[in-house]
């Protein structure tokens, strides 16, 4: 048997591992700094948990786990009828698969608060960085397994935390130093003003969903389908309008105000721009170089937001949006806790890797952990060099040796598949004279060094 | 619908996650050390790789996942009939759960290795952080998913790996500050030897799984057990006599070389353990406190090792092993690849974690990841404050304010429960003198600073 992984999953190698966990390490950094406090949720939810909460689609995609021990339970006819929901309806919760696996962070962290509601001081601050599971068709770009990496904050309506969530992503992207950063900012309730001032507020969803695909499809198309969805002339002509709005964030701004002037809604959704915008003025550092933009053809697609809206991109790769997120006033309530609002931001772990890698932004030393390899000349030198890792080791200097018997040549092929930066190597005369002759696998260069030099060398 | 999660499994509160990342982290640093690179391999294995690597019993606790889609297939009655294997025989491989949760890291580790064999450059050193799941009954201490954390070497027969993995358990322990702690060192070809020289080498297994239970049912148990087994009085005395050398680790090495004299076997595993000591006594630091005791009682349950074998305690709490490990020949040869000899070592997290809980030995600043929060006494100093955080995150220094309108006594319980220890108060005085009146949480005590002043208090 050839062995094999599953479609859709991925193995992470050293390098891979090292430079993810640099990404991951560098946005963990900036949520701690901004209050956020980490959060653990198991891979496993029960079935009844997940179903019914990410549509249709969703409830298809998720993974189900098969209870352990059914050949041991007696009652086969009840086992069978079990089975026989999973032949015929795949978003129903057979009682043969009670558990399954986590499909995105949101609704576990909703789980988990509502849990444990009574011991949580709100605002409750959290981040979440751990991988999801989706049965989707497995294509460039899209996993079956894949990370999440979210902030959230519940129970507070402030909007300081829209703008400290705006800088968080402004200076993630700045200390990743991914360039053209755009943060995208609207408001759901700017949306649902629309909606109102064209007299079709019960068409939201369908207005959104158009809107949502303007950069796939253009006005033609997003023209076409309103008119599939049954909305007028007059209503399109509007809809354009309103997506024509342009010049800087405050002239948008003050262009919307008049054009929805009729809607109270859209006013106050204008009204919480503003103040999201003026807060994150605040907190901007003048070494971000990323931008800030009103967009008002930004949508979402995901239904539970209810507030501003945000999402990030960046004009220097071909790739769709790295980040998104936005706020929801009823997340908890679908597990029965009312009137808590929330407002999150997520990072697409998998693009951001893929943008640094085609833009190759992960700094050298990321890809490599050992520092320097000892290669073994001369059995003779065994103490010599394990004298010298410890030394290395004690002054924090990741340091490795090559233990077997074997020649130079295949020796310094080792060096540089393990791709370690230095390679010292103790011959008989190194040996004698108490010195180490290191090699700058980089530049190939070589200097003659005894052991506190070294250390002072690589520290 | 009252919210719960599957039993077994754990939801991991900010305050935990931080102490299990300590712990993680701090191991993770002694493994870079000396040389592992980290691995990753995902979350599930094609079933057929796991089903048949953990005997009996790990088939049974193999979670398996259901395909998706089997609602839209065709042919009802195949995946009925797989469906009736399920029901049948649970150690088997139904087509309808092709896929299966990890059950621990060493079968994917070494899948790994056999499908990159062309890539890797061996000796290959890896480590590995991940959750694996077991559907064993949940009890104190025995989860459905919980952390592993191993490293092992592969392609290298050189005892200098032993001695480093021994070093890397004392290290870990020494960071940790873990009091009390013995790394027990044995040889299965001691073992084995044993089985040779009372002349029942096809009794080896019978004889290790006896002798693995000494510590639980003393040597009277043993003695018995043995006996059920079929090996008469003779063999018995003799596994006494086994069992009963004691003294020095010098002492003990002597007196099992006599003992076992005519077993080549026997013979060699002395050997190796005086080598691995020997390279040991090089690495071994005089601040390390821990010792490192030769036991011949040491069994190891797991049948893949053939070499030396480790397992560490401590005495200062009552709690099984919390770690171990040992040398394997053959583990890459169950997916083809013959003739790669490997060395490992395992922690075990969640023990770990209960021994420092128990003995309080987290570093205070763990539990809390946010340094300083500033109350908000009037709207009018929400700009003064966010300016503030902005200049303590500019300096690294976690800081968050609280952004509703609450009355102070709200607000400080709010601190209390996100366990701060500093609240920074600023009132009207403050805000007109630019100044921040600073409670350290712990001692109560009170000072008056300005932003400099704050930022040189907590840097």
């Amino acid at each position: 048997m050839k062995p094999s992984i599953p479609q859709g999953t991925r193995d992470f190698s050293p390098s891979d591992v090292r430079k993810r966990q640099y990404i991951l390490n560098t946005i963990k950094t900036v949520f701690e700094l901004y209050g956020y406090q980490p959060l653990e949720t198991p891979s496993m939810e029960n079935l009844q948990t997940l179903m019914g909460k990410y549509g249709e689609e969703g409830d298809r995609l998720i993974f189900k786990v098969l209870n352990n021990g059914l050949h041991e339970k007696k009652d086969k006819d009840k086992l069978n009828e079990e089975w026989g929901k999973i032949l015929d309806k795949p978003y129903s919760t057979p009682a043969i698969t009670e558990r399954a696996l986590r499909y995105d962070l949101t609704i576990p962290f909703a789980r988990f608060v509502v849990m444990h509601q009574n011991d949580l001081a709100f605002p409750f601050k959290r981040y979440q960085m751990q991988p999801v599971w989706r049965a989707d068709r497995p294509q460039r770009g899209r996993y079956r397994e894949f990370w999440q990496c979210d902030a959230d904050v519940v129970g507070s309506n402030s909007l300081i935390n829209e703008a400290e969530l705006l800088a968080i992503y402004h200076q993630a992207f700045h200390l990743l130093k991914v360039p053209g950063i755009s943060v995208k900012i609207n408001s759901r309730k700017v949306l649902a003003g629309l909606a109102e001032v064209v007299g079709h507020s019960d068409q939201l969803t369908d207005i959104t969903v158009a809107i949502d695909k303007l950069d796939k499809i253009g006005w033609e198309g997003v023209s076409k389908e309103l008119t599939e969805r049954g909305l007028g002339a007059t209503t399109i002509s509007f809809v354009e309008q309103y997506l024509n709005i342009g010049g800087s964030n405050e002239e948008r701004l003050a262009a919307m105000e008049s054009l929805l002037e009729s809607s109270a809604m859209a006013q106050q959704g204008i009204k919480e721009l503003r103040d999201s915008i003026q807060y994150f003025s605040i907190l901007k550092k003048a070494a971000w170089e990323s931008e800030l933009v009103v967009d008002f053809t930004l949508a979402r697609g995901l239904n539970y937001y209810t507030g501003v809206i945000v999402e990030v991109g960046t004009s220097a790769v071909k790739m769709g949006s790295i980040g998104g997120g936005g706020r929801y006033d009823d997340l908890t309530g679908l597990f029965g806790l009312k009137g808590l609002s929330g407002v999150g931001v997520s990072f697409g772990i998998d693009r951001i890797y893929d943008v640094m890698e085609e833009l190759g932004l992960f700094p050298e030393q990321v890809a490599s952990g050992t520092k320097v390899l000892f290669l073994l000349m001369d059995e003779a030198a065994t103490t010599q060099v394990l004298q010298y890792c410890s030394a290395l080791r004690d002054a924090g200097i990741p340091a490795d040796m090559y233990t077997e018997q074997a020649k130079f040549d295949k020796q310094m092929k080792y060096a540089n598949k393990r791709n370690v930066p230095f390679v010292a190597i103790i011959g008989s005369d190194e040996l004698a004279n108490k010195v180490i002759t290191l090699k700058n696998m980089q530049d190939g260069t070589q200097s003659t060094l005894d052991i506190d030099q070294l250390i002072a060398h690589l520290a």
